[in-house]
């Protein structure tokens, strides 16, 4: 089974909405089997629209989704578009305005005139009830294709396909056909060349996806059709042996998440020591309900002054190693720890950019420390010259190396020790 | 001029990845008088990007942008695409290939086999430099079209759009037909009514939209042809004097930018206290470049003992008033003020959820503190009880009460202040 989605709309084209309709769609539809193969975008046009849906019809998908245009205020361009594709006539649906009207009145406003049309029905198509908003929803069959014709709104796109289309016009989902497989710590190339001979050898019963971000590559198993579960299960588990402590989580798991999971496992509480980061550790940790159970807070000290007034930095560190160093990203580390008294403090103090670099230390260098027990551990890395990217970067390295050192409740065997 | 956009990849048709892409590149290029007249995505198949490119080629929009298919383990499908389209040769590019290897060097890596495949390049066309990641984009012109192939990964697409192709190959902007006026405090339906007579006397040179937000409503202009540009300035001094104290910026500058700027130009610096926000509005603070010539840093006293160990806040305050209470909010903002010695200082304590609300306290409350010279001033705001925009409105709130009081020197005209 093949779809294709037509959204409409000047505002997702000029880009004032960002089409999430569209994901949802493909998350919706996928694990049913059902492979999208294009997506367009046009214009509020009704010749736009038509050209569009003709051609969507002439290369035969099983299913034509079209979003938008059916709003009062827009003029129905997408009834227009369909009356013309389609042949049909209109005709007002005197039972259905007087619902409307009903729904207006118990919300206390008297219809307005614009809602006329919604009540203006064309012929030779099934309509698909809107529990949310005013617009009808359609559905035309034409040869071997069903045609729906969607609200561009988002709450009644997915309340009419949740509500309506799945149960009534889709066969039923049997089992999720897709896994993702969470990384970071290793290259997109690295990665591939790891797991070829597993891939190569599965290549028949599954596709495989590479994803690379720059905080981590995800690996991506889609299960063809006629594969069994148990088989899938195995390969899963076979994979995750091989990428080892690279892989975090899977299906959308945050590594804030994991990290959160580990320390209330373990009963320890952390604490964190910004710098260049500026907030953005304990924001992400923070964006978790319940992270209070492990994490206390701690210092944003992005000028000098507060790393020697909040964190107990001494001076002389300061003038002679500089800000951007690791005997300033240990003490922050100590610093903290000591004052906020968890189990854990991380620190990182690094050059995000776009100022602020030199030779010696270049845009982009980091240091980063974990403070534990009576020990700190601190590394040094090297990553992208850019503000944005730099900052994101650095937090994951950081929940990263205190990850890992979680997981082996011991820093030997980890790369990159400077102290 | 007009535009195509066709963006490539399996994971967007999926909906695993949502296409920002396209929004973003819709919004930069329709200030330059470019529109977008359509948006197709893809699978990551060789046919299907040649049949899409060369019906654009057809249609003979004046740009096509082409994102996705250039990383090293995608096969560099968007590359045998566009061998065939427009019938070039490949060669093996020695100099790129030793910048590549530099780079993999500089991060500790050995470079991967695969990586190889990104110094393959074609012939005929120019290439567009790539400073954050490895795969270069490309420029082929084909007869009054530029066609221009860009990475799908965002932070590298932005990056060459910016730094090159605008600078390069689009024409420079003559006007902006597009104007958007940012506020924050009042309601969308309050607005409308307080700018109605302006619109409806401007309505035939201009087009208006409400944008509204969760932390604020845009007011969008659209310059109609015809208009000319001294009748546009006018109208827009005109809207921003009606707009008065809500008004606090222009087509995308944000809140935090502009409060920078206020504390730049008087000289003032500014120190934060987060409780519920957890470090967001410290985040947003230093996403700015240069930042640290105003903002010191802060605490993230996420837990009661930082607020009492990094802040000074009295445990009988806590005891008595609880963490989320105005007397406490006040102890954080002066307590902070104290220990980092900047001019100002804010804080923030709430209950973001979803847990933590009681009746009298319930999910939405919060208090944020002003401390400046040897006052301070509280507010109490019941938000909207959702975590993520919860604590997004509150860091907005807070820049907002700052930016008020360094924009009248005085708290007397604000309202609902407690303390």
């Amino acid at each position: 089974m093949t779809a294709c989605l037509i959204t409409i709309g000047d505002e997702l084209l000029q880009g004032f909405t960002i089409d999430t309709n569209s994901a949802w769609l493909g998350q919706t539809l996928l694990p049913l089997g059902i492979s999208i193969r294009q997506r367009i975008t046009v214009p509020d046009d009704t010749e736009a629209i038509i050209s569009a849906v003709s051609q969507a019809l002439k290369t035969g998908y099983t299913f034509i989704f079209v979003t938008g245009g059916l709003g009062p205020t827009r003029d129905d361009i997408t009834k227009a578009a369909f009356k013309t594709i389609f042949k049909t006539d209109e005709y007002f649906d005197e039972k259905y305005y007087r619902q409307l009207t009903e729904r207006f009145k118990k919300r206390n406003f008297k219809i307005p005139s614009l809602n006329r049309s919604q009540a203006m029905l064309l012929t030779d198509c099934e309509h698909i009830p809107n529990r949310i908003g005013t617009a009808l929803g359609m559905r035309f069959v034409h040869g071997k294709s069903s045609v729906f014709a969607l609200p561009g709104v988002p709450a009644e796109m997915k309340a009419m396909v949740l509500e309506t289309i799945l149960p009534e016009y889709l066969p039923q989902a049997t089992f999720k056909r897709i896994v993702t497989l969470q990384t970071t710590g290793i290259p997109e190339s690295k990665l591939a060349e790891d797991v070829r001979d597993i891939l190569d050898n599965n290549a028949r019963g599954f596709g495989f996806a590479f994803l690379p971000h720059h905080t981590g590559v995800n690996l991506r198993i889609r299960q063809k059709p006629g594969t069994n579960d148990e088989v899938k299960e195995k390969l899963i588990n076979r994979l995750i042996q091989r990428l080892g402590t690279h892989y975090f989580g899977r299906d959308g798991e945050t590594l804030e998440n994991v990290v959160g999971k580990m320390l209330l496992g373990s009963g320890k509480t952390l604490s964190v020591a910004e710098s260049c980061t500026g907030g953005l550790l304990s924001k992400r940790l923070t964006d978790i309900p319940g992270s209070s159970r492990y994490f206390f807070g701690g210092v944003v000290s992005y000028s000098n002054d507060l790393k020697r007034e909040l964190l107990g930095v001494p001076e002389e560190l300061l003038s002679r190693f500089g800000a951007v160093s690791a005997p300033v990203a240990t003490a922050m580390a100590e610093g903290c720890k000591a004052r906020t008294g968890t189990d854990f403090a991380l620190s990182m103090t690094g050059i995000s950019g776009p100022g602020g670099g030199s030779d010696e230390k270049p845009v982009g260098l980091v240091f980063i420390a974990l403070a534990y027990s009576s020990k700190t551990q601190v590394k040094k890395l090297n990553l992208i010259p850019e503000r944005t990217l730099h900052r994101e970067m650095t937090v994951t390295a950081a929940l990263d190396q205190l990850r890992r050192f979680l997981l082996h409740k011991t820093s030997r065997e980890e790369g990159n020790i400077l102290t």
